[in-house]
């Protein structure tokens, strides 16, 4: 399966139509931004480790029985996925406190939240992805009331296997967002991706950033990293 | 009853206590604050008006099956009011958008919202009230699932009542905010005020605004428009 027209440009990936109606490429580039794009750089290996890192991620997500875009990796940075319709709003997970949570509601960073919290942004750069809830989502159209609830439920679900996973490897996911879409038959399917651009990782003893954050703060050692968090868990890049 | 202690002075109300420890007084002051009280000014017979205005609807709601926090008006700007233990999160509904939604979601002011809006802010200065949602309550302890819950059941129940009471008064009632308690059984009661310093009122044909907009936005006239909601729902003052 080849590459034809390119469908969207996205911050760190792109996404390419295919001879097939239900199948699109992911080409997973090494551009890394923040701040609403404010600050990009390119990452050399950064597309391929996100690349692998994803199709690993969402390979054990499908066998604990959510379902994922994902069909195969064809390349390096190249991933072959179901077609989604995108719904424009993220769904995040906080087991500890970091990021806006901690600043928005003045909790210090690494207090442990139980039961973790279940946040839903808009995905909307000119607006900063605000925070919204299912009202807004309902209201506006961005997702019914019954994908609301099964989005959730999925997120939860994969809170709870991947918090273990990364237990088991000396690490806290400390947050994650995902995106989900519709199949042409309407069902709720995980997409996007998983990788350390969408999520926080501590190291449990030290408490070193092996995420994004490390790029957002200019800490340095991005990709190594995410390689570090790979090889933890087995995954040979 | 007589007022003994001050317990709270909040920004528009103080409250004290009485030689009855189930029961507070609320005083009504003049005093007008927006922005997280950096404007704030004295506006002659506000605390009147909005003491009279809350009994009001107070009763209204009472009537129709809410139950508040009133016991009976004291004088002209004192009000009798059961004690309860406050929940330190504000509920806000929306049947048209304004304000802090218009400029978060980029929503046209004025648009109508079907079905409106439910959100929760934290209330806290510092912080400058959040929006957050249901998650965030239970994992900071602020609310119970149970009690969010019922907070949105009267919050609605008490949108319907008051949308059709503004309407046949030829007034829209674009939004407004309710805060509620606990009391001493651990019943869920409406506590706060409810008055044009905590809701949106436009008039239906013109859209002028009968509200706190006129003092957050400089448009003078502040307590007269309140005097002609009251006069308008057929309430002597």
């Amino acid at each position: 399966m080849e590459k034809r027209t390119e469908l969207y440009r996205g911050k760190a990936k792109t996404v390419y139509t295919t001879d097939d109606p239900e199948r699109l490429i992911l080409l997973f580039r090494n551009d890394t931004s923040a701040f609403d794009g404010e600050k990009v750089e390119q990452l050399d290996r950064k597309g391929m480790v996100n690349n692998r890192f994803n199709n690993f991620i969402m390979t054990t997500l499908e066998e604990a029985g959510v379902p994922t875009q994902l069909d195969q990796v064809l390349s390096d940075t190249e991933t072959l996925v179901k077609r989604l319709t995108m719904i424009p709003v993220e769904c995040v997970v906080r087991n500890f406190a970091a990021g806006s949570l901690s600043r928005r509601l003045g909790v210090k960073e690494g207090q442990a939240l139980e039961p973790p919290t279940f946040e839903l942004f808009l995905k909307n750069d000119a607006l900063h992805d605000p925070m919204i809830n299912e009202s807004h989502a309902e209201t506006f159209g961005w997702a019914t009331a019954a994908q609301l609830a099964k989005m959730k439920e999925l997120t939860m679900k994969v809170n709870s296997v991947l918090r273990r996973l990364f237990d088991d490897a000396d690490m806290m996911l400390v947050d994650f967002k995902l995106e989900f879409g519709t199949d042409a038959e309407g069902n709720l399917v995980l997409g996007d991706e998983f990788s350390p651009d969408g999520c926080r990782l501590w190291d449990k003893e030290t408490g070193k950033k092996l995420d994004k954050d490390r790029f957002r703060q200019g800490l340095g050692g991005v990709v190594e990293a995410y390689e570090e968090v790979a090889s933890r868990l087995g995954l040979k890049l």
